[in-house]
């Protein structure tokens, strides 16, 4: 998605007044007697009949994002980009008024945060008021039907700009975070009428901006069969095979030297046949030109005409950009595809938009949605929840949670203590109101000081810090509310650096100086190296607390006062400062290696703060219970044949299997009612080695745990969380002793024991050979012959 | 400087406004019976008599950028912060008015584009008119005397940030063009009122923002002092040894394990001592809180008290922060520093004010400067002058000069082609006007028709493209003028590409299909590799125009249309984009090795355009007349020995002795009259291996050199002229064979020889042992054991 996408917003905007937007008339217009209008007909014969009514030209002229639509038949123009990574948000398809009606849906925290929260239901109630709001902007033909979102690339190296737009780190959590995003945005798995189409992107494997001169448009990812099935591609399994997600986007990088919109491996090996979303309603876009990029600056093709002929046949439907529109004229005229290709992208696209209702009248459900059903009072508290959920305790002396009296001055230092937009992170819409710190604490009845500085990230200036100890000097309590944010961390702009700026260290450690018990409240999605802190007894507590969106400072402050008890986890692993000097971020490599450190929790145990780290104010003990299982081979066995497992297991997809559900009995032995979220990692000596430190296999979380009661969480494993991925990718059960074991602690362990020979669950297609573009070459950068190459753009020559 | 410069002046002029400005009153005020007031003292004892009035706690306030003066003796405050980079420019201490006098003044090209011009007598000229607008805002106190210009560092790594600012790469040419500068911003090399006080920065080594994760707040340079003195070194040397500049500027990065700003070695050994900058009017600035990071994120020392005393007694004069206000009040009370220390440095403080008249009342000369004086036709007619004679033409297929004429139309495209605030670069003022390339169209008085795209930098997005494609069916005659900006070379940030951005490579060759004859013009400071427009035969010509001020658009028309013949010449190397894959940034040796290519057009011979390129609309031919010197070993003898060379010699410092002048007949045998810059370059064997392949020791510029005319340049060359750097720094004449080279072509070479023993013309001071910060590690990055490191801030663990 482009950084400009707010400029082009605007342009794409007017086009569309300009245009018409609203619904075909399938009463009194030309299209009533095609099969389009025909609601009793399936939706694949309702496209192509539409389809079969254009011309050529027609059919060239609908291959981009700004789509003209076709007016002599009455179909209107569409404009294939909306936006809602956490909530409605400014795109090119989305027109926000200037004032009143339509001048701002609800905004949500940031995916980071909400996937600290580690709560699925959370997440599906938080969708289904995004599609809620979608439609009704869409009634008032302020947005269209397609939203391109989630992005559900994994947050595996800390610099990622983007990492915020994701829910974290670990494949097992984004997949089935995803699971319930998709289910609230589109209304169900497979709804007559979908609520939006969501759109999966950016597949695959991407996630970087701009490191060392290798750039996110010309860049080639190279991952082995082994990390993408185990790391890269759960989370589009989980949209594509198991969410029936409507739209997927292909990405800006390159995988294994070819483009991934023009790679007919990912795009329909893999997605549409491996995955069986086969349907013609699904759809894939290019990422914001990333048709064009296969030309220049990749040069992966010798003309565009034949970049946007190879794309096409891939299996790239829409071409967000003018390519498709400016060269498959060109293309066909040179006989680079047949029209058939071109037909089955458009069936697609429209037949995508059959089944939202799109032709089908004011009768389909959700268009009686208007504005009273945006950012209702159920959806402000929602918001609210979502962030106060996701924040997560790194560090308490016992301070918190605080009494913050009227009698009182509270103290707000740091770039972040009046925060208002930048609570919102990127890709967001316009926010009824941003409540940030300095508005909470006002709230609170206390006076309140405040000094917004050392302001800037890595660029410091002392000129007026001095307010900043006349606010600690003349505060009862200090709170420094800092971090990073969308300055340092964005699209387009990986981080250089993952330690707290000297500034920020210096600000904080003389606050503490000045007034001990200092509370920091860390912003932002990257990982912070906080050792300082943690470290420093004048420091009472850490709090982190991403992009807490509309009512983020609220959140906050119920946390700090204790009227909502913390219970939000790490989403991601805080790596110490020099990490990153350890591994180059082009590295693609999960499992440590001579120049690799290892990544993510799974493999990499020298954190400053690891995955799934959140304290509460009380305290929480657990037990599995028993087991039951139709699988054990005798009464509460910990042994399993292999064989009992996969004979009885009927699914297509083996994976899917159950395995056992795991009732693990949660005690509160504190005083504080809190949530508590149930982690379960599996360890184990089992598959191929190296094995994992441990990794994530399922996850709920509890609400409202009175203090000196239980509740008990049912943790449902399937095969899928028992299996490993061997090297060719396939998906294999294997004999060995196996652990559950519950949260970070860990506070329980069950062990077991799988016996038999090694089965797969799923064959993995294999990749064609790599192929590594012409016009490419890797600079063995700086004496090494690893993975630090430097691509360089070298499409200079081509002209 | 800090980015945030622009903030901080805002917050420096409601304190200035507030604390009072203007002149101290030596007539009735407190100080008239105080030595500072009389006006037939020394310097040196006015200003020691000020400062003995002074309190403790008076002299302790007085440490910093703003510094509050002494309201009890009359004495004013007064912010030691203005800049004038290229005009008098925005900064905590010059206020521009809102509108009507003093709301602009002149704003010249950035130095890159005047370095083109290779033209010392200009460079005189511009300096003249930023001191005499400096005055006049002085006069109306809306700017202090000090001004933080000029940056000469030399600008070697082609992905620097803050290249722009600097005139080149060359270290002959920055010392020759820092010592014209400086004559005309202090008004001659030791007036007794100087007109400014200028400031040399950033001493020394700095050229590096933000690289792979090193920052230049905390980054380490390591320079051999071969290197240092060859190429870091001269034009600082030419500031204080030869220019007498009235201050420096200590830098962020430190050098071989020591910030710079407490580094004795420097800031006395060598800056005051080794080149006699010793009057106590001169003084040294910290770059903006380079003091504060030698506490964090450096770590250099364990408490801020004994930073601030470090940094004091090691010669940093004026803390660009607070640190030094905030705590040396406790180093003193430590006893970390005597007094005399302190004393010492604001003499040098105030000494400098005594030297422009600060003291002395209006009859000062200068002070009758007034808005009058800003921005003259005069001055406007050398803005203009300054950008055509910097802008240099690479390529030129006949079509340049043109006829642009009333009945045609002409098509701009790029991201330049309406630029305004563009062309200013950064360090700007505000301009009385911004003529940019689509002003300048429509003088001409064809049609214009403009397309502002592909727009941003490494961004694509085609969506709206199309207007270009229509510009160019509407247009006789098509220019793309576009490059980089400071959206991607600025303070703070490298670039991470020195390749066009494949959306503008992309946009160029569409446009050159669809109406040869394309003139591109390149904007920006950095090198781009232009293979691709160079190669194509569908582009007529390429002109580079680098950041060209106020009235830059008219240049370049002028140039276009041939009222202005062109005669610059790149002041860097044009690298191949794959250049910055070969050598980190880190790297700071110039010679090559194995893992260097080698830095400049001396180490370095794979340019796509080397440094010195620049065509003309005519040609010419040189030749070099018969020398006569006084130390030829006969009559016009190529052989010389160097017991005679030296002997002679009674210069204090005997590399300034003058060898000879080579008289240059130059000829334009062509049919246009045009400048010519006469560039003389040494080469030969002689002195320390690995040779330099060539280097600049002389330049001169000849003004309208008339069709079918000689002229004859005048190229001196001195003893440093032929000297080479010894590996411990010294500077040292050799015996070999000697060739002065006339252009780059050559035009003309002269060859002769050095006989006898070599002679060492200076002795370098030779540094202490290196010292790496106890706190600092470095991480031999990616399994190199090369220079890659990267630094990591570990300061985290210091609090």
């Amino acid at each position: 998605m482009s950084l400009r996408y707010l400029v082009v917003a605007i342009a794409a905007q007017a086009s569309a007044q300009l245009t018409g937007r609203g619904f075909p008339d399938c009463v009194n217009g030309p299209l009533s007697n095609n099969t389009v209008c025909d609601t009793s007909a399936e939706p694949l014969a309702r496209a192509t009949a539409l389809i079969a009514a254009f011309t050529l030209q027609e059919k060239l002229n609908n291959t981009g994002s700004t789509s003209p639509g076709v007016p002599r038949l009455g179909l209107p123009a569409y404009t294939w980009w909306q936006e809602a990574l956490h909530g409605v948000a400014s795109s090119p398809g989305v027109n926000f008024s200037d004032s009143g009606d339509y001048s701002y849906a609800t905004s949500f925290p940031q995916p980071i945060l909400m996937g600290a929260a580690f709560d699925d239901e959370l997440i599906r109630d938080v969708a289904t008021v995004v599609s809620t709001e979608a439609r009704a902007f869409n009634n008032d033909q302020r947005a269209g039907l397609d939203f391109w979102t989630p992005n559900i690339n994994p947050f595996k190296d800390p610099r990622w700009g983007r990492g915020q737009e994701t829910p974290g780190e670990d494949p097992f959590h984004l997949s089935s975070y995803v699971h319930a995003l998709i289910d609230g945005l589109q209304g169900g798995y497979d709804p007559k009428y979908k609520r939006i189409m969501a759109t999966c992107k950016h597949f695959t494997g991407y996630d970087m901006e701009s490191w060392n001169g290798n750039l996110r448009y010309q860049w080639d990812a190279h991952i082995n069969s082994q990390d993408l099935v185990e790391y890269y591609m759960p989370s589009f399994q989980s949209c594509a095979r198991d969410s029936n997600v409507a739209a997927f986007m292909c990405s800006y990088n390159s995988l294994n030297g070819r483009p991934t919109c023009a790679d007919p491996y990912l795009l329909q090996t893999v997605l549409r046949e491996h995955w069986g979303w086969t349907e013609e309603q699904q759809w894939v876009t290019s990422d914001c030109d990333a048709v064009q990029n296969i030309y220049l600056p990749r040069g992966y093709n010798d003309t565009r005409e034949a970049a946007v002929a190879q794309a096409l046949i891939a299996g790239t439907d829409v071409d967000c950009g003018t390519y498709f529109q400016e060269f498959l004229p060109g293309a066909y005229a040179q006989g680079l595809f047949d029209i058939s290709v071109l037909d089955q992208a458009l069936v697609r696209q429209y037949s995508g938009l059959v089944r939202v209702g799109y032709f089908d009248g004011p009768s389909v459900p959700y268009r009686n949605l208007t504005f009273s059903d945006v950012n209702t009072q159920a959806s402000q508290a929602l918001a609210l929840k979502a962030a106060e959920e996701g924040i997560a305790l790194l560090k308490n002396d016992g301070a918190l949670p605080m009494t913050i009296g009227a009698n009182m001055t509270i103290g707000l230092v740091g770039d972040w203590a009046n925060a208002t937009t930048q609570m919102q992170g990127n890709y967001a819409g316009i926010a009824p109101y941003l409540h940030g710190p300095y508005y909470a604490a006002n709230q609170t009845g206390a006076k309140v000081a405040i000094a917004n500085v050392p302001g800037g990230q890595g660029d410091p200036t002392t000129d007026n810090w001095r307010k900043a100890w006349t606010v600690a000097n003349q505060s009862d309590q200090l709170f420094y509310i800092g971090g990073i944010d969308n300055t340092v961390e964005l699209e387009g702009n990986d981080r250089v650096t993952i330690a707290w700026t000297g500034a920020q260290l210096d600000m904080i450690s003389r606050l503490a100086e000045l007034k001990p018990g200092l509370v920091v409240v860390q912003m932002g999605a990257g990982s912070l190296d906080s050792s300082a802190i943690l470290n420093n007894p004048n420091i009472s507590a850490l709090l982190w607390a991403g992009y807490p969106g509309q009512d983020g400072g609220t959140a906050i402050f119920n946390i700090i006062t204790g009227k909502t008890a913390p219970a939000g986890r790490l989403p991601t692993t805080m790596y110490p400062a020099n990490y990153i000097a350890q591994v180059p971020m082009t590295d693609m490599s999960l499992r440590p290696s001579t120049n690799n450190p290892g990544r993510t929790y799974q493999w990499y145990d020298k954190a400053v703060l690891p995955f799934g780290t959140g304290l509460h104010y009380t305290n929480f003990t657990a037990s599995v219970a028993t087991p039951t299982s139709r699988y054990g081979s005798a009464n509460g066995s910990t042994t399993y044949s292999i064989e009992s497992l996969t004979t009885g297991c009927n699914e297509t997809y083996m994976d899917r299997c159950p395995f056992r559900t795991f009732a693990v009995d949660v005690t509160n032995t504190g005083s504080v009612c809190s949530d508590y979220v149930t982690l379960g990692y599996l360890t184990g000596s089992f598959g191929p080695t190296p094995y994992p430190l441990k990794r994530l296999v399922a996850y709920t979380r509890l609400h409202d745990v009175q203090a000196g009661s239980s509740q008990t969480a049912n943790l449902v494993l399937d095969l899928a969380s028992l299996s490993r991925v061997a090297d060719n990718g396939d998906r294999v059960l294997y004999p060995g002793d196996y652990a559950l074991m519950i949260d970070n602690a860990p506070l329980a362990m069950v062990n077991f024991t799988l016996t038999g020979e090694a089965y797969t669950l799923d064959h993995w297609p294999q990749p064609p050979e790599p192929v590594y573009q012409a016009t490419d070459y890797f600079v063995g950068g700086f004496g090494s012959t690893y993975g630090d190459e430097i691509m360089v753009n070298v499409t200079s020559t081509m002209l």
